[in-house]
C-alpha cells in the first residue's frame, strides 16, 4: 500500500511539474508562493527586499562584496570536480568540500546580482556531478560504517546536498525542465537515496549524523517540491532492516530498538527543555546549521508545519542556550569530544544567530553577536540582522550564570555555568551525550576572560589535519580523552566511571542537586552522581564567592564521596601553565613513570610525587603572566602526584600537559575540599609581580556527616569563612541548625556562607 | 696631591652654595645655566615650554594625567620607608623599589604642575630615608658579591639614587640649604660612597651594574653640583686594592687587569660603532636607561662633555641598534641572558626613544615607535616627542636586514639578522657578553609575525617572581640556559663550547663571513667559528630565500664542521609547537630518558629517537596554528633525537619545551643542511587546514669540498634551486667557476642561487 502510494505521488509530482513548468511560460509564475523558487533560505519577496537595501546596510554589503570577491576569483580558476578517493584533507574531499561552498554562494550571488554567470557556474558543475556521480561506486575509504559516495563518510555527503539544494533553489528558474530533470534524476534522487535508504544506520538515528541526513534530504525535497522526500526526511526511512546491537565506528550504538526516527526525532530527544543539546556545544555548533537552515527552509516553503515553533520552540531556545555555552571570547566550552578554539564565529553560527533573529522575535541581543560576526548570511535572515544592526536595534548579550538542561523532558541532569566577574565555571552533571560522550560525571573547568586556566582535555582529533589520522579520532580519543582520569572528576580504583562502556554509561545521568545564582557574591551549583561507580556516591558542590577577602572572586570545590566498601580515590587537577610554587615538598624522579596501566592511566606520566601530612597543600602556579593557586585538605595518607600527560603516546598525539592528583587510599568516605585563586598578575615589560601570592591561609573541614559538610577558608587578612551545605535537603526555604565546635548556626536553605 | 684638591674643591663648592644661595634672595638666581635647578631632565626653559603647551599636546597630557592621578592616590595614601630585608619580589624591596619612581615621577609632576604637595611628598620621603639610612647597616641577604644597604645588591641602590637624583633636582629650589645640607650630608653622599668607594668591586667594572652605580653617582653628583663625585662617575673610583680574580655571583670576573673604569669606559668598551651592547638586547634596554638618562643630564648641565657626540655619537646609535634588535611585536630578541615578552614597551625605552628623538636630530622614524609606546617622559624630552606626533611628522620605522657588530671596535663578530616578509632570523656570531653571555657560537631563531618558532631558551629565572629563588638567576641558568645544548648550534662530543668556562669563551669571538642582503629574494648571512672547540672550525651559511617556488620565504641553513680529530656532533632544533608528522619513524620510549651527565644534557630527556637511512628526515609541526616544516640531509649512521627539556629539574623551573637533535658519530667533517619553512595555516573556526604539507621534496649536498659547498633544494613543484657557496674566499667581486655532475657554474661573489 504504501509503495503504491508512493508512485502515486511521483507521479502526481511529475505531473505537476510538467504543469508549473507550462505555467511558467505565462508570465504569472507559480500562484502558489509555495512553489515558487527560491524558497529555501531566499524568498523571492526577500531577494526584492535586499536589492532594494543594497548599499544601505553595511554589514549585509561588506559579505556580498566579500563572497563576490571570492566567487568571481573561482569562477575564473574554474573547477574540478574529482574521482572521490580521500579522507579528510585530502584533495578529493576537500575539493568536494569546497564545491558545495561555492555552489551555495554562487547561487546565492545569482539571485542577489541577478547575473547569470553565477547561475552558470552552478548549472556547469551540477551538470558534472550529474555526469560523474552515477559512475562513482561507493568511496574507497572504508573506515566508515555508512560510507558516502563523494567522501568517505555519508555526513560528508549529507553536508554536500544540504549546501547543493539551496544553490539549486537559486538557480531552479534559470534551468530549463529537461535540465532540472537531468540533475533530480541523475543526481539528487539517487543521492538522497544514499544517504537514506541506502544506510538507514546513517539515517535513522538520533545523532548528528542523522540530523545532517534528514536535513540534506529535506532541504532536496524542498527544493525539488518532492513531498516523498520531505516526509522520509521528517520521519525516517521506514522498512527497513534494523539491528540493536549494531554500532558506529566511533563506536556509538546507531539506535536504541523503538527509537523514534527522522528530524523530528532528532530535535525531541537530543534537545532539552532549555536548548541543551546532548553532545554538548561542539557538536550542537555542527548540527545546528542542518536543523535550523532545514527549518529555515520548511518555514519559508510549508510554514504550516510550524517547524519553530515544534517542542515549545525548542530550536529557537537552542540558539540562546548554545551562545551562553561560550566563553568571554565566544570559544565554546569543552564538554565531551570537542575540539579547543571552535567558536561562534564559526559560519554554521553566523546562520544561526541570523536565522535566530529573523525568526524567533528579533532579539536584540542577537545583533551584537552578529556584530562581533561582522558577516551576515546572503538570505532574508541576514537581510533582517544587517537591517536591525543599521537602526541601532543592539543591545548587549549578557552572559550571566546558568543552568542547563538535560535529557529530552529535562530531567536527565544538567550543565551548570557559573560566573563570577571574568571567571567562569562549567559543571557537568549531565547525560552521558551519546556516543561523543566522555565519562567524566560531576567535573568541571575553569575560564578566566576567555582564557582556560582548569582544563577540560577537549577529544584527541586535529579535525581535518590530513597527517594526523586523517583528521579523524585519533585512538587517543576513546583511550585517553573519553577515560574518567582525563578529567577534573573522581576516578575510583583506578577505573573509569561506567566502566568507560558506552552501554553502561548511556543509561544513566547525574542529579541536579542545587543551583542558585541569584547572589552574585555567592554563587553555588551542586550535584549528585550515584552511579558512575556502584556502591558509592558522588556529591560535589562548586561555590564562586565574592566578597572584599579578595580582589577577585575565588571558588570554593567540595567533593563529597561516600561509599559502601573501601576505595582508592584520585581527583585530578588539570591546571595549564607552570609550577611557581608548592607548599609541600615532593621527590621529583630521574624520569617520569608511567602512572597506570588501562583507563587512561597509561597515558599519564608520574614526574614527582608526595606524601600528604595532613596540612593543607598549596600549588601557585602562572599562566598567560596570571597567578592562579590551589589550596586543599588532605589526610594524613592521601598521596600527591604531579603527572603529565603523554605516556603511551607513540606518534605524539597528546599534549604534554601537567596535572596534580590527589589520591586517598582505602577510604570508604572522603571530602576533597580546595578553594581555587586567580590572584595575581605578572607583566614581563615592567617585570612587576602582583599578589603573587594566595590569599588563603588554610582550609578546614569543620564539620562532615551524612546530613552537613562545613568548610572553614581562612584567609590571610585573617578574617574566615564558612560554608555550610546541606547534604540531603536542598528545599530552599528549610531551615537548618547545626553546632559545630560549639558554636549553633541557623540558616535557612540549603547552603549558608558565614563570613566572620 | 689629588686628596688635596679634592678637599680644596669641596672647600669651593661650599663657598659656591653659599653665594649661590645668597644669591637666590635677590630677584636673579644662578646667572650661571649650568647651576639652575631643574636642570638633569626638566631645563628651566624647558618647563616653561611645557606649560606653555599643556592641554594642546595629547600624548604628554595623557601620560601627565595618568601620573597625576597615579601621584595622588600615592600622596593620599602615605608611604612606608622599611628597615631592609628582603630580596627582589619581598616587601621591602619592592617598596623601596616603589618609592623611587614616586619621589621621581612626584618630583616632575612639582615642576610641570607647580604645585607644592608634589614637592612635600618628595621632601617628606628623602628627610625619612635621610633619617633612617645612617641606621641601616649593610643589607642582610647575603647573596650578593656587593651588598647594598636598601637593596640585597648596590645595583638596586643605584636605581634608587638614579631616579632620587632626578627629585632631588626638581625640588631643589623648594629646599632651604638647611634641608639640602641635611639631605646631602646624611643621604645623599653616604650613599653615593655607599656604592662606589665603598664597593669598587661593583663601581669598577665594565658592566651593567656599574652603568648603573656610576649614572648613580653622576646623576646625584650633577643635582648637588659635585665635581668630584662627577668626576668618581666618569672616570672610575681611583686607588682601590684590585684583585683580577675576584668573581661576581653570577660567576662572571669583576675586570680585567688594566681595564678602563668609569661610565665612559663603559661607553667606550660594551658598545660597538654599531651601537650594539655586547651583553645583548635585553641588558641593553636595562642598561640604555642610566646610560641614557644620566648622558642626557650631562648634556643639559654640562653641554661642554658634548656626550652624545662621545665615540662617534654611539649612544644616539645604541638607540637605534637596539629598536632593530626587536621583533614584530617590539618584542626583543634573545641573545645570552634575556627573558622573554621584554620590549620596546617597557619603561626605560620610553625614555630612551624621547631622548634619541630630542638628541638626536629628530628621527621622525622614533616619533613611530614613540607613538606605539603611547607614552612619553614629562620632561623635554617628552615635550619633543609629543609636538613631532602633534605636527604629525612621523615616519615607519621600518626595521630591515641588519649586520650589528660586536666588539668596541666592531672586529669582534656581529649579530646578523635577516628579515624577510613576516620571518625574522636572529644568527649570532658575536663576542661572549661579558657575565650574562651564552656558550652558543653560530646559534640562530627564528620569529614570524613577532612569534618565535625555533627558539632560543632565554635565560633561567623569573625576575621578580620571589617564589622562583627569589627572583633571580635560578642554577639551572648555569647548568642549562647557558650551555651549548640548549641552542640551536653545533656541539661536539656533548661538551659544550669553550667547555663552557668564561675564562675561556670571553676571550674569542666569531667572525663574520658574508652579510649580503641587498637582494630580497636571496639574503645571506655566513659566520666562521673556530674557537669554540680547538681543533674544529665551524662555519655556518644563512639564507632567507623567496620566490615562487613558495607562497612564504624560506630559510636555507648550512653548517660546516671540519675538525682534525673524529667527534661527535649534535645539531639541535627547538622547534615549538606539536609535531603532525615526520618522515621518519621512531622509537618512543616507555619512559623518557636523561639524555646525559653534564653540559646541560642532564637537563633533556630522550622521549624517541631514531637511525637515519641517509635519506631526508622531515619534521611538521603545529604553533599558533601555523604549519612549519624542518627538512635535512642525513648521513647513514647519524641518530635522531626527539627530546625536551626538564631532566634533573627538581623544582619544575624549566619550560619542558621540545627539541629535535640530529647527531652525527665519529665523524671528521660533517655537513649539516636543512630547510625551514613556514608554510600552512590551521583554522580552529572554520577548521580548515591550509597548505599543511611542506613545498620541499628534498635536500641534497650536491658538492662539498674545502672551496665550496653546493646545495640543492627540490621542491615539490619540479623546480630546484641550487645554492653554491664559496668556503674560503668572501670577496664579492670574485669570480667562480665550478663543475657539478659534469655541469660547470660560473658566478661572481661568495654565493650564487639557481633556480631551474
Amino acid at each position: 500500500m504504501k509503495k503504491i502510494l508512493k508512485k502515486y505521488s511521483i507521479i502526481l509530482l511529475t505531473v505537476f511539474v510538467v504543469l508549473s513548468c507550462k505555467e511558467k511560460s505565462t508570465s504569472q509564475i507559480h500562484p502558489d508562493s509555495q512553489l515558487e523558487h527560491p524558497s529555501l533560505i531566499l524568498t523571492k519577496q526577500g531577494v526584492k527586499e535586499i536589492r532594494a537595501n543594497l548599499g544601505s546596510i553595511p554589514i549585509f554589503d561588506k559579505t556580498l562584496a566579500t563572497t563576490q570577491k571570492e566567487i568571481n576569483a573561482e569562477i575564473e580558476n574554474g573547477f574540478d570536480v574529482p574521482i572521490p578517493k580521500d579522507y579528510s584533507g585530502g584533495y578529493t574531499h576537500e575539493t568536494h568540500k569546497k564545491n558545495y561552498v561555492l555552489m551555495q554562494k554562487s547561487g546565492v550571488l545569482y539571485q542577489i546580482l541577478q547575473d547569470n554567470k553565477y547561475a552558470k557556474f552552478v548549472k556547469d558543475m551540477l551538470f558534472e556531478y550529474a555526469k560523474q556521480y552515477p559512475t562513482w561506486p561507493i568511496h574507497p575509504k572504508p573506515r566508515s560504517y555508512a560510507r558516502g559516495r563523494l567522501f568517505w563518510q555519508c555526513l560528508n555527503d549529507s553536508n554536500w546536498l544540504v549546501y547543493t539544494s539551496q544553490a539549486y533553489d537559486c538557480i531552479y528558474d534559470f534551468l530549463s525542465e529537461e535540465e532540472r530533470n537531468t540533475l533530480e534524476t541523475d543526481l539528487f534522487r539517487p543521492f538522497a537515496d544514499h544517504i537514506s535508504k541506502d544506510n538507514p544506520q546513517f539515517f535513522n538515528r538520533v545523532h548528528n549524523h542523522a540530523t545532517w541526513g534528514n536535513a540534506a534530504v529535506g532541504m532536496i525535497a524542498l527544493a525539488m517540491d518532492d513531498d516523498e522526500l520531505l516526509d522520509r526526511a521528517l520521519n525516517g526511512v521506514k522498512d527497513e532492516n534494523f539491528n540493536p546491537d549494531e554500532k558506529d565506528n566511533d563506536g556509538g550504538y546507531i539506535r536504541k530498538d523503538g527509537q523514534k526516527i527522522g528530524f523530528y526525532a532528532n530535535v525531541d530527544e537530543p534537545f532539552s527543555p532549555d536548548g541543551y543539546f546532548t553532545e554538548g556545544p561542539y557538536y550542537q555548533r555542527y548540527a545546528s546549521y542542518p536543523f535550523l537552515i532545514f527549518a529555515q527552509a520548511l518555514q519559508n516553503k510549508k510554514p504550516e508545519h510550524k517547524v519553530f515553533e515544534y517542542k515549545d520552540g525548542v530550536l529557537l531556545k537552542s540558539i540562546t542556550a548554545l551562545l551562553n555555552l561560550s566563553n568571554a571570547d565566544g570559544e565554546f566550552f569543552l564538554l565531551n569530544d570537542a575540539q579547543k578554539g571552535m567558536s561562534y564565529f564559526n559560519a554554521s553560527l553566523i546562520s544561526t544567530v541570523d536565522i535566530g533573529y529573523h525568526f524567533g522575535g528579533n532579539n536584540p541581543e542577537l545583533l551584537s553577536i552578529a556584530k562581533k560576526q561582522d558577516e551576515v548570511t546572503l538570505d532574508d535572515a541576514g537581510l533582517a540582522v544587517a537591517l536591525g544592526i543599521k537602526e541601532g536595534k543592539e543591545k548587549p548579550f549578557v552572559k550571566k550564570s546558568i543552568e542547563l538542561s538535560d535529557g529530552a523532558k529535562g530531567d536527565e541532569g544538567a550543565v551548570g555555568i557559573l560566573r563570577s566577574d571574568d571567571l567562569e565555571l562549567v559543571f557537568k552533571y549531565t547525560a552521558h551525550g551519546l556516543s561523543h560522550g566522555h565519562y567524566d560525571k560531576l567535573s568541571f573547568a575553569l575560564f578566566e576572560d576567555g582564557k582556560e586556566v582548569v582544563q577540560d582535555y577537549g577529544m584527541a582529533r586535529f579535525v581535518n589535519i590530513e597527517q594526523k589520522g586523517g583528521g579523524n579520532y585519533l585512538k587517543e580519543n576513546k583511550t585517553w580523552a573519553k577515560q574518567t582520569i582525563a578529567h577534573n572528576t573522581i576516578v575510583q580504583n583506578e577505573t573509569s566511571q561506567f566502566h568507560g562502556k558506552y552501554d553502561i554509561g548511556s543509561k544513566h545521568h547525574s542529579n541536579k542537586y542545587v543551583f542558585s545564582v541569584d547572589n552574585d557574591s555567592l554563587q553555588v551549583a551542586s550535584a549528585k552522581e550515584e552511579n558512575a561507580y556502584p556502591g558509592t556516591k558522588l556529591h560535589r558542590t562548586l561555590v564562586a564567592i565574592k566578597n572584599s577577602d579578595s580582589d577577585k572572586p575565588y571558588v570554593l570545590d567540595i567533593m563529597n564521596v561516600e561509599s559502601e566498601n573501601s576505595n582508592q580515590y584520585d581527583l585530578p587537577f588539570y591546571y595549564l601553565g607552570q609550577i611557581m610554587q608548592t607548599s609541600f615538598e615532593y621527590n621529583k624522579y630521574q624520569s617520569p613513570q608511567v602512572l597506570g596501566k588501562s583507563d587512561g592511566y597509561q597515558h599519564l606520566y608520574k614526574e614527582a610525587s608526595a606524601n600528604a601530612n595532613g596540612e593543607n597543600i598549596k600549588l601557585t602556579w602562572l599562566l598567560n603572566n596570571q597567578f592562579y593557586s590551589y589550596s586543599a585538605v588532605t589526610s594524613n595518607t592521601d598521596e600527591i602526584i604531579l603527572g603529565r600527560i603523554g605516556a603511551n603516546d607513540p606518534e605524539f598525539n597528546l599534549r604534554q600537559e601537567p596535572t596534580l592528583i590527589l589520591r586517598k587510599k582505602n577510604k570508604k568516605n572522603a571530602v576533597f575540599a580546595s578553594v581555587i585563586e586567580s590572584h595575581g598578575t605578572y607583566n614581563p615589560v615592567s617585570e612587576l609581580a602582583v599578589n603573587a601570592y594566595s590569599n588563603v591561609e588554610k582550609i578546614i573541614v569543620a564539620f562532615n556527616s551524612k546530613n552537613y559538610t562545613a568548610i572553614v577558608i581562612k584567609m590571610k587578612n585573617g578574617k574566615e569563612n564558612l560554608f555550610i551545605m546541606s547534604n540531603n535537603n536542598n528545599n530552599s526555604k528549610k531551615e537548618h541548625t547545626l553546632s559545630i565546635n560549639g558554636n549553633s548556626y541557623n540558616w535557612r536553605g540549603s547552603y549558608t556562607l558565614i563570613n566572620q
